[in-house]
């Protein structure tokens, strides 16, 4: 970490800063500029709030060299981490399919689209029970019930399942599903992430609106921290100015994120532009980036859906797109798991 | 709702879709145009879920003419709502400074805090027991103890208080605290804002990192549904591609607020900007736009404080800060709240 | 266009909005509803400036529901349009690589580059000699010497060239360049866009760090609503609060503005993120996504190069992305074009 | 400027950038530590490329320490700057009111409202001759014949006019014009900033809508460094993902601009929201935030204009928020511009 101290400072100001710092357990090399003074910290600097030292009255400015994670730091574990999920694994070379509808809507829709899913390529099954909305007035999902069909989906399918915990009370509920979901909005939960975090299941953590990848790594390293090593990274979208899109899909975090650490990553590209025709371009372009898998929405459209043409794909757009992506898959190196 | 729909479709799927909106309960005008149609939908669309309409294949695009929140909109209230805490009101002309430490961290130091922004004319005391922090391995407040002695700092000086709520799991602990906080972090923590509402104490209810303001109203109105009427929005800043200041403060949102809702609104300048030598001009700002009240930062600077000029202000800046305050108040047409 | 009327109004401010309406040669359909009137405008609202609109007293919200461009619209022309230069073609099935330094420093350079990335694969020639540079002291290109070393370059080799034009001072030195370049600073210099429309070269309109695909598309009807046909998009990363890096890629554009345009649209995967180590995945995500092109940075790093991983890639970098592209090619129904 | 080195490094990549470094004429202060090592370069660092170092393969992140501004960097000049014009100062401890209409449409309009806002207080007319319009089929300006009529309202008022330059090929045009703007879209038109640097009046710089305050300092930077000394930056808000007001107001840059830079700042409220019920309140937001000045749109409403309740305010709505600015102004220091 690097504090740019003001030329014009009170010494007492100064002495304290530097007394503080060292009683961090933190060496200091000071260097003086004509114009400033620069505070060279070395040693273990996560501890150290950056916010705060930046409001002091005599801190110019102050910059951090080191990343603030560290078990989420591929410096300290160069080796990909594979996720390994009831034999399907997440990471290095392999690719996934998760897919599945939005939200769970009865004991049919959830196992008709399961086996579609399962015969056009899908590992894991995803599906909505607890659904975080916007509105109040909105459907908010079948919640508990929901919970219920999903898991005799997989009993009926042999699909691992992959759902959205929203709550800290819900948790007794999720201990037969495979990877326990937390959504953009809980994100920054970190409450939430705590709690996740002592379950030791895998975890999938989307990236937040509005959250920057170090952000984003730091949340991870919440749930790591209290003992979980299988969190699985996914990038759903980023708020941004252009309205045209629900959220603009931030493809260059894919080997940023690779160089950043060694968790495996993967993405959402049905929640990123919230428009099904826009599904198969986007998966095709995550692939190119690099991504270690893809988590898109399926529906079967019963005759009591909303009509034609909702935002999920249909299964055989699905089984179009995993097709291309399998000819693609060669070039970036990786193989899809298969059952 | 406005739902312009393609000239080239399937038949079938317009017939669905028309069927569709009719069994919400809606009417609806159709209007012929050479490159579209258009549906106007009559009647209280708030639980129709605009993304799903949109992600329709049919649909080129989706308006809402009705704000989707109802408890919140000031076209159903039209009189300022004035939330009364112990006899001190936000809302309408009433103006309220709400000062205290970031982290309670000590019974000396809130107590010390709570007096000097008592005499310098606060009407609430603020101070954070549970503190949200990107990082695991920062401070994450005294939790528990530091409720303790924020109700002890109460009970001192017969300050009411206002403190941070991070889960439902905390809940029983706030039984005596007068205003629930629910940070920027947990604006969209649904579960949470369910929970909260239900208890009917006075929420204060922060503006996300990344939200809009109707997302905001949204959120209240999760909280107003469970039967709460009392929530005072507070504006902290949202997230820009600025770097200078840590958050982009959106004063335009004052003014806009007292438009769409009747609920009180305040600033809190320190959060925003991060830097503690703005906060002074962001206060005077916040009044100039209309602000019920301001929420600020003040430590006293104990020997064992980081140093001088922490990112709070100091007891006597606030004081300088309540002065100028004082002589704006009457541009603004508003009366400070008094002990 | 939908103009939402506030309920509370003088029937005077009322009537002289509709009375203007009707000057400006358009139908109005007047719904009342309970709590808004809604005013839908029919005929050709392209000339109304919502903004205005949108700022009277009496009007509470308005919204477009034509798209305020002709030209550039895929409505008004559904088929692909080919840009034709040299022989080579952008948009439909064609696919091309644009190569070259960021700016160009000699003869020998420039020459060696050029024959570089044309064995490896490109088609088109690019090289800066006005350079737009955010610091007065930083280099702002060899400007018309460069320009004549880029023309040589053309001469000795055959390729086409592209080179971006900073002002309409230097037009008339931009005579025998093949596809003028607009850049991202300038997408909203109108009166540049204006006088380059005049012209009638093909005009690469890159988009604006702030800037919607809405306004894009205005930019580009601009240079064609001067008599130019020849537009060709190209996406280079928009500005979010992400600071990793420079700027973030926008890929859900490319698929978007396949449905709004007609015009080809390409990608620069070196300016978005400015790591040369994330410019292949980037290129392999923009051919998955759809473009109909590439534009990259390609240095030949001679002695007097700053060192070895500049953030253009190296020639055999280049060859090694145009090898990957190839393969892909087929998955998205596109061709490469070939000397 | 700090950079930091990879730990995984060739030699030979390392010489030669510490190589260029001293070729540059710098200094280097090397510190090794056990994951990085950070150069630290001591002398003039503004001629650096921070984004060509940052691209470089063995850098892992390189910081500025030093603003790469100098002509606009309080640090080398501590005292404000006042820019007089025809006897009328900004900066300091001056404030202005510079008003007039959007666009000037006839010359009974233009001298109208002149006289109307120069007895309610203000003390420059400002008036759009050029207007810089996102549609090329929107009205663009009376242009030459607008400038005119603005010269005569000077003429028969005795105000001193801001009007805006979009092309040099206009420079001439300016001779008589007393402040030149340079309007958000074109505030890296660095070729135009360049020329009118040369001119030596002057200049109104407004900050562009995606461009950071050091962006906007290198902005004025490029016309200081040609020689013009009087630049006033003029805050207009910022594009943000809210989509209520058109831009987001912001108003910490004011004080922080009053730390970085000697120059005066004043704001435009009329812009920044595109709603003419927010000019009152954000004005004085601006004004407690510590602006120099403001510039508002003004307009007289007479039977040919489009209705009542314009974006601009009219000159008795002017008049009172002339008169609130009044009674603020003591609270921040300020003492009005009078005739």
């Amino acid at each position: 970490m690097i504090i740019v101290v003001k030329q014009q400072r009170e010494q007492k100001q100064f002495d304290n800063l530097v007394k503080w710092i060292k009683s961090q357990g933190l060496e200091i090399d000071i260097s003086n500029g004509s114009h400033s003074t620069v505070l060279g910290l070395i040693g273990d600097t996560t501890k150290i709030d950056i916010d705060l030292v930046r409001s002091l009255d005599i801190v110019e400015d102050v910059k951090r060299i080191q990343e603030p994670y560290k078990c989420a730091n591929r410096k300290f574990h160069p080796d990909d981490t594979i996720v390994e999920v009831c034999g399907k694994k997440f990471g290095g070379d392999n690719f996934q399919f998760i897919a599945g509808p939005c939200s769970i809507e009865s004991e049919k829709q959830i196992i008709e689209v399961a086996e579609a899913v399962k015969a056009a390529g899908a590992t894991f099954l995803r599906g909505g029970a607890f659904k975080p909305r916007t509105s109040p007035y909105a459907f908010q999902g079948l919640r508990e019930n929901g919970l219920g069909l999903l898991l005799k989906a997989k009993a009926e399918t042999g699909m691992p399942i992959v759902t959205e915990l929203m709550s800290v009370k819900h948790l007794d509920l999720f201990k037969d599903v495979d990877i326990i979901q937390i959504g953009a909005r809980n994100m920054q939960n970190f409450e939430l992430l705590k709690e996740v975090g002592k379950v030791k299941k895998p975890v999938l953590l989307k990236r937040g609106l509005a959250n920057t990848v170090e952000e984003w790594l730091m949340s991870a390293e919440y749930i790591m921290s209290e003992g979980c090593k299988d969190v699985i990274l996914c990038e759903r979208g980023i708020r941004t100015f252009e309205p045209y899109t629900r959220n603009t899909l931030d493809l260059s975090a894919i080997p940023l994120l690779k160089e950043l650490t060694h968790l495996p990553v993967i993405v959402d590209p049905s929640h990123a532009s919230g428009l099904s025709r826009l599904v198969k371009p986007l998966s095709l372009a995550s692939v190119g980036a690099g991504a270690h898998g893809l988590m898109i929405e399926v529906h079967n459209d019963p005759p009591h859906a909303l009509c034609d043409g909702a935002q999920s794909v249909k299964p055989e757009q699905f089984e179009d797109i995993v097709k291309s992506v399998d000819v693609m898959l060669p070039i970036v190196g990786k193989v899809r798991g298969q059952w």
